[in-house]
């Protein structure tokens, strides 16, 4: 196990009715003059902005607001974000939405306390010293953003989407009533539950040794994917499924699941260009990308993959070739995301193989490499492009 | 689920070396006057307590100092505590030790800001709502101490044991250094390692349905336990598997592991009456009490024991007469603990069956009732304590 430090000084305030109370935790974590930051109509329509404008004013606090966040958040927002803080002195950020709305909050919290373009932390110009406060109310269980310093913005004039990280981005509140989130189609419910397994496999592919804590960790949070996630498909009011998922969702990125391990990323990375390129989901393009990495990487450890076969996807261990079981694993991986109603291949994404250059190039790696567990070249990212263009349950 | 808060603001400072940063995270968390407290000798012949010196002093941090805290630690050392606090104007206490060192650190902390007497927290006449802040450097795997907001204290005069907690009592930071728990003997190490799976298992049993995250959660802890216990046993200087059970004992006491349900904690309760009248060691006294409260207990959800005892003892389900299965996981935890070198059983731990009316009268639950799982009057905890009079791995 390596060195490492975790600090997750969020609190967690889980339930339902829950987001009456943002007024008071608000007040509790030393907001005065927020600005509440959400995204498309469905938190106006549903009538929670309602909700949590009462709380705030029934606690006496002031509150602009600001709406329009996009899945795949764009830089230009921000930029609105961050002149209308400084406009009205804003001293807490109030973040109504899913991981997009949260993460574009972030950009807008180290921005407005920055002098230079906030972009600067993106494009790794710039170290974050400093950020508003930013509090959280949860309206769907995917980026884990919440329970995170990180943050992922989409350049609007470029299409490249960056991510940028501190412990001062982590929510001082998060908010999380399983039952928001029990109004969202399948198709994103599906995406949500392909992104936070994403989370615990990213960190899961290790080459660090002898962390049995954090792999059992990894597994829980996996296991409990397994069996509720296709139950909230089935039936996308059942509460419990909701909240099991959604605080699997937050476990899955406060970091706890990855301490004193390396990790890797690359899934992250080559989907990235996916939704960057294409507009689409996030989950859905690592739907169809994570299990190809898999398949392209697991001769680096056999037994790491075997391991996640036979503890998550209940596969037979074949002790005389390993590599059955790790294949399996994937296999029943793939099986899984597709059940549940995500695309696995270019085609079902909408990706085409001909970007397959522009995409590699997107990633920026040229002649270099990236990744944690295994160390990828350009050429080796446009062979998981191609795997991910022929990809089957078969 | 249940609605819940959580909230674990303790910065996590794990590793090798890490206590050569005691002064770097007692300025980062505001402290400028210091007490140090500690136990016995152990810290200061290792010259852990000189290293610490040494850092506090790199970092221009003035000190004073406390020793001679008791496993069990007394209500009299806090009383002096208090009162040093005071006279030296201490602003931060850095507790160097296990479980009772901490625990005695919270009892100064709460106590020196309050105007009353500090027993009044643990005989829960008053509540607390001030403390100066703590940070630890964790020297054993067992109490959970380090990451929690709770405090266990002995009352000389009457020997009894009682508990206090608050959010405010949650370390600032807790440097965790494996390495420290090297020279830990097999014992106190087997302690440890009872206390830390009852700290799981006092919420894994509970009347709250629904709860799959938390529960994978309980039985991440407990399969790294069930891995790496015997592997330090074996080898007390196996660093990866102190590393381990290190971050495991954290995990099992944040809280994470019991969000969002009910818990039980009778364990803990019966138990502490045999450390208080015979001061025994907490986990071992555990390790005796534990498996014959599931024997008593199992038939209000013989399915909760089945569970564990598939998941985590790996005993084949008997579908026919799940009962068998429950009881085969409960024989195998105490077969777990005989293995490891702990009593199961009053002899070998050093009570009496003559002295069970008093332990139960220590109690202190009269014609009432304890417990979150099951409802247990006196009569069944009399049960109970006869059970642990003759068990037995046969």
């Amino acid at each position: 196990m390596d060195n490492f430090n975790f600090y997750s000084p969020t609190e967690f305030v889980f339930g339902k009715d829950r987001e009456n109370e943002a007024g008071t935790y608000v007040k509790k974590h030393g907001g005065t003059r927020v600005l509440i930051h959400y995204g498309s109509g469905s938190a106006v329509k549903s009538g929670l902005l309602d909700r949590v404008k009462k709380s705030l004013d029934d606690a006496g606090i002031y509150h602009a607001e600001l709406g329009g966040v996009k899945p795949n958040p764009r830089d230009t927002l921000i930029y609105e974000g961050i002149e209308l803080c400084r406009r009205e002195n804003i001293d807490f950020i109030l973040s109504v939405g899913g991981g997009s709305c949260i993460d574009s909050s972030k950009g807008i919290a180290a921005g407005a306390l920055y002098d230079g373009d906030f972009w600067d932390f993106y494009s790794k110009k710039s170290f974050i010293s400093k950020a508003l406060p930013v509090g959280i109310i949860l309206t769907i269980a995917a980026a884990g953003s919440e329970g995170s310093g990180s943050s992922v913005v989409t350049q609007e004039k470029t299409m490249l989407k960056r991510d940028a990280g501190s412990d001062l981005l982590r929510p001082r509140f998060s908010i999380l009533n399983p039952e928001l989130t029990c109004t969202l189609p399948a198709f994103q419910t599906a995406c949500g539950a392909a992104d936070i397994m994403a989370h615990v496999f990213e960190r899961y592919f290790t080459n660090t040794e002898e962390v049995e804590m954090t792999d059992r960790l990894c597994e829980a949070v996996l296991l409990t994917m397994v069996k509720e996630t296709p139950r909230i498909i089935a039936d996308p009011n059942n509460y419990e499924a909701r909240a099991n998922i959604m605080w699997a969702g937050t476990v899955a990125h406060t970091g706890i699941v990855g301490v004193g391990r390396s990790t890797d990323w690359n899934s992250h990375n080559i989907e990235h260009e996916l939704s960057g390129l294409y507009d689409c989901a996030h989950g859905a393009g690592l739907a169809v990308i994570m299990p190809c990495w898999m398949e392209y990487v697991m001769h680096h450890n056999v037994m790491r993959f075997a391991q996640v076969a036979s503890r998550v996807w209940g596969c037979p261990m074949n002790f005389e070739k390993p590599e059955q079981t790790a294949i399996q694993g994937i296999k029943a991986f793939r099986r899984f995301l597709h059940d549940i109603g995500l695309p696995i291949n270019f085609e079902q994404l909408g990706a085409k193989e001909e970007d397959i250059p522009q995409l590699v190039k997107n990633q920026g790696v040229g002649d270099g490499k990236t990744g944690g567990f295994v160390q990828l070249t350009s050429d080796d990212i446009t062979e998981i492009y191609k795997l991910a263009v022929k990809a089957s349950v078969q």
